[in-house]
């Protein structure tokens, strides 16, 4: 099997273009695909925000409700905020588009490369989350976590170099099992509590660390900061909203109200029902897997639980599996990314961006050791800057268009990003130690990239471009050479090739010093190539490139512009890979020194291949 | 400054060719850089044999002074050995020529492999060991010692590339302060046993591990197979011959001789000191560096102690970096390695191999985290391999010879190989678990690839040589194709060079599917290149690089064998490096396909770049 074969197998046969509309997201597998970054958060915020309460001890602990309360309410206000993104922006209300058009280049690029950032994280924590479901569950795993979580990244971007439609039905059976499994959980939990069967926990003095530290604001607010990851991924909709069937808003505004609806309750289940339990977060088992053990002991059920958040968790990387590469296709297109990430592959979906990210997580995640309580800090950054520029672009649009109704939508918006704004400075500054510092250089750097980048592409399209060109005029005469080392049949084919281009042919030999050896070749020339003169260049330094290099210099400072030099490269095709090690390295330096000698006179020199395949 | 001038910078200016002759050592010199490998072994070998011993207590230990007098008549044998070869082989008595000349070809390419494996451990070993040396005088370094390994290693890779005259001179002055220096502590160590000032001590049981091992023959196999790390390094000087001044054999053997007799009084010197003092070895400290701070408490001696045996260790690393790239370049001029190994560079040193032995150790340094002790079991098998071809090659060297004395020197080498033989039987039998097996499939391995890159050698040279061959027909027909996407100069100028191909000229427009952009290049051509025909080719599945090259295979079967078919590709030269990450890769895709396409009729299909510099 050759490689290329393998691929296939691996990512399917070619689609073709025409396939491309069918492609489609239906409600049901909207919510699916979109919702299971959103909705897979309950597995890790309740964790996050009680590893900082634990620190104060049970009095920490007894502020978990409160702050899980003022957590749902800022999901409903980003929610409602993204339900108004999605009327005004049916095409897809993207924060890079919404922040683009509305705001300007910069604060685009702001939120487009917090929105890059923010995928390739989305994935790592997920999937180290997911990760961490299945080592609470087996511990005998924990030590190969890392494996594992790279393991779980390469499956799932095979998955996508498969294609939307097939990945969103193997993806919509694990979110659906999720939400009723975890439902039912949450469920159960509340009954038993409400009927007394489940009596109230207190959790005991040793399970906190020996120190305890005082319970301050900043701590407090540490907490509501670390409980905010459960945000992350509400944007997904509104980014997805052209991969919906049509009416499309409407059908993604549905989804996404589900999708709010959904995460409040879970959020806030997971978190009444950690907080009377006592559960404390350790670094064994993940307070999910401590909740659902307490509630099913280790029946099936517990495993269930765990192996279903593990699929929702590992499957919520999908949300970004969708949204990072047409985000970079679409930055590509602008010209903020190189070209090649705008290329539909062979299966429909950006491939380009689709590897460049599976390998980007792979080495966050071996990094970082799989740990996902070391990752969030990072993530909700960028998540919280989507978020304010998405909505400050949107009060930008109402207030230009003034549609109907438009100072009601402006002040849901304005709500939404004044809200977003503060927790996301809160974030910044309580979480800036933790690791939130390297995404803004991350950030940063990226926009300083980005702007490189276009400014490239716009000169390049200036110089280039046709506007004041000349026809440029023929050329009057062709001069052709052929460097060589030896007399053999790919220099003949070389020499057959040059005489089909003209007569003025010379051949160069580089003397290295080997005096038998320049005999031979010349004997050996002159009764092969008798009609092609040979030129023999000195090289005391034994360099076989800079005197050829040096005698094409020299030969365009005597010809005019309106000469050519074509220089005829011999090359050896091999028939197994390897014995390319073994091959053409003159041949490969010297082309590369021709074609990045800026010294030499630029035009009008031509290097053309003659290949020489080998049969064996 | 450019990356061509730092190089410079950090190699020198290149050297004549014409210079090569005076690059030659003196004895003195000679001794610095040939024996530093040997000498060195002093630091390590009686530590190795200790550790064994060790494992029995001070029952063990006691046999330390036995084990070494062996080993010092092994080493006297075998130096006994060279010294026959080095006169017997003027021009360079290396284990690969001796045993490829007189036993064949499989007898020396094992040679081969196992003196290059050697080399790379020779330099790992040694720079390891020169890191212990410096960890236990400040053993707050110790958390840095790969980086100090590796930052090591990338010293005397650069101080090789500048050339071998100018290392020897940096090499000289440290091979000699240890001589002195060492030498001194042995001398006053003695004298201070002697004189009765140094009472001997007994280990305290506390040094030793919980569970202690009876004494077997094995486990004294075993330490004398470790104390055997002393031989390591003798065979240099024969290697080394060719780099003397003239009379060559009469240097180097004046130069064997002396490093024989001072590596003999320096290693029974150290066992002898360790046993009187008692010296259990530990994972803090190296057993010289607790000799010495025994001997000359915190004194600075015992600092200057530790620094001459930490550089002459790393200088002994030279001994393999003027090995291994010699070595390879014989072997890459025999065709049992890639050719570019066989090609001296610009400061006349075999520059390829140099590099590639950096890089390697480096590897391994980091694989093995700098431990000097789970180094040394691989390091050993290659030694005595390496010892016994070469005197098995002697021996019917004599025997076929029959010289003046012939079977005095038939004896002579005929008892090194018998007793080199049974010793790397032993060692490879205790050390196999240990690691010694990983040399083992190292040494297999690397001569099934010289064999296959042997064979591929030979088959190419039968397929490109002229012998049958007849001078090839003109082609009677030119066909130029260009792959075009847009109109633009570098277009312009590739159209340009391929009216000067002929007249047979044609654009292809691979079409994906946007119909805008075809119409808008349709018309653009037509104002430009009116004279070239343009043809389209769809594109279903949106490849750009299929349709071409089905194109050009539909070309080649509808055309005789007498036409040529250029294929002209225009390419953009960026004017900085990461410019060229934006561009091109089209261009090169196209080129890798076309090039690399083996259903394609092969033949008489030539890729011609005309580059387009980009001024910005």
């Amino acid at each position: 099997m050759t490689i290329g074969e393998f691929w296939r197998l691996l990512i399917g046969n070619p689609l073709e273009t025409e396939l491309e509309k069918s492609e489609k997201l239906s409600k049901r597998r909207g919510l699916a695909v979109l919702s299971s970054d959103a909705l897979s958060s309950t597995a890790y915020a309740t964790e996050e925000m009680l590893r900082v309460l634990m620190l104060c001890g049970a009095i920490g602990l007894a502020y978990t409700f409160s702050i899980s309360i003022v957590i749902v309410a800022l999901i409903a206000i980003v929610g409602f905020s993204y339900y108004r993104t999605i009327h005004a922006y049916p095409g897809g209300g993207g924060a890079y588009i919404v922040a683009h058009e509305n705001l300007g280049e910069t604060p685009g690029l702001i939120a487009a490369a917090s929105l890059l950032v923010d995928y390739s994280l989305t994935v790592a924590v997920s999937i180290c989350a997911g990760t961490a479901a299945i080592t609470s569950a087996f511990p005998e795993l924990a030590t190969h976590a890392v494996a594992l979580a790279v393991g779980f990244v390469m499956l799932v971007t095979i998955l996508n170099l498969r294609g939307l439609r097939e990945s969103s039905t193997i993806f919509a059976i694990p979110t659906y099992l999720f939400i009723f499994v975890y439902g039912g959980m949450i469920a159960y939990g509340i009954y038993r509590i409400a009927s007394g069967e489940l009596p109230r926990q207190v959790p005991s003095p040793e399970q906190f660390g020996q120190d305890l530290r005082p319970l301050t604001v900043f701590l407090l607010l540490r907490a509501f900061a670390s409980g905010s990851s459960a945000l992350t991924g509400i944007e997904a909709v509104s980014n997805g909203v052209p991969a919906f069937h049509p009416p499309q808003a409407k059908n993604a505004v549905k989804v996404l109200m589900a999708m709010v609806i959904i995460l409040g309750i879970y959020f806030l289940g997971t978190s009444y029902i950690a907080a009377w339990l006592g559960v404390v977060p350790n670094n064994h088992e993940t307070v999910v897997s401590q909740i659902a053990r307490e509630l099913f002991q280790n029946s099936a059920l517990y495993y269930i639980v765990q192996f279903v958040t593990m699929t929702i968790l590992i499957l919520a990387a999908n949300t970004a599996y969708t949204g990072f590469p047409r985000l970079s296709s679409i930055l590509a297109r602008d010209k903020f990314l190189p070209r090649q990430l705008a290329n539909l592959g062979d299966r429909l979906v950006y491939s380009n961006g689709i590897i460049f990210l599976g390998i980007f997580v792979s080495v966050l995640i071996i990094i970082y050791h799989a740990d996902t309580h070391s990752l969030v800090p990072l993530y909700m950054v960028g998540v919280f800057i989507t978020f304010t520029l998405s909505q400050m672009g949107m009060v930008r649009f109402w207030l230009r268009k003034k549609s109907k109704n438009w100072w009601m939508h402006l002040v849901i918006n304005g709500f939404g990003a004044i809200c977003t704004a503060v927790v996301g400075v809160v974030v910044f500054w309580v979480k800036f130690e933790e690791g939130a510092w390297i995404t803004f250089v991350l950030i940063t750097l990226l926009i300083i990239a980005m702007k490189m980048i276009h400014k490239h592409y716009e000169e390049f399209s200036r110089q280039i471009c046709l506007d004041y060109a000349k026809p440029p005029k023929p050329f009057l005469k062709h001069k052709v050479v052929i460097p060589v080392s030896d007399v053999h049949r790919g220099v003949l084919e070389a020499a057959r090739y040059a005489r089909t281009l003209g007569t003025d042919v010379t051949a160069l030999y580089v003397d290295l010093g080997n005096k038998d050896r320049m005999e031979n070749l010349k004997r050996d020339w002159a009764k092969w190539v008798p009609d092609v003169p040979i030129q023999v260049l000195p090289s005391p330094y034994r360099s076989v490139i800079r005197p050829i290099v040096h005698y094409l210099d020299e030969l365009r400072d005597q010809e005019g512009p309106d000469t050519v030099v074509t220089v005829v490269i011999p090359e050896f095709v091999p028939l197994k890979w390897w014995h390319h090690l073994l091959h053409n390295q003159t041949a490969w330096m010297l082309k590369i020194a021709l074609l990045f000698n800026r010294k030499m006179n630029r035009r009008y020199k031509v290097l053309a291949d003659v290949p020489y395949y080998l049969r064996r």
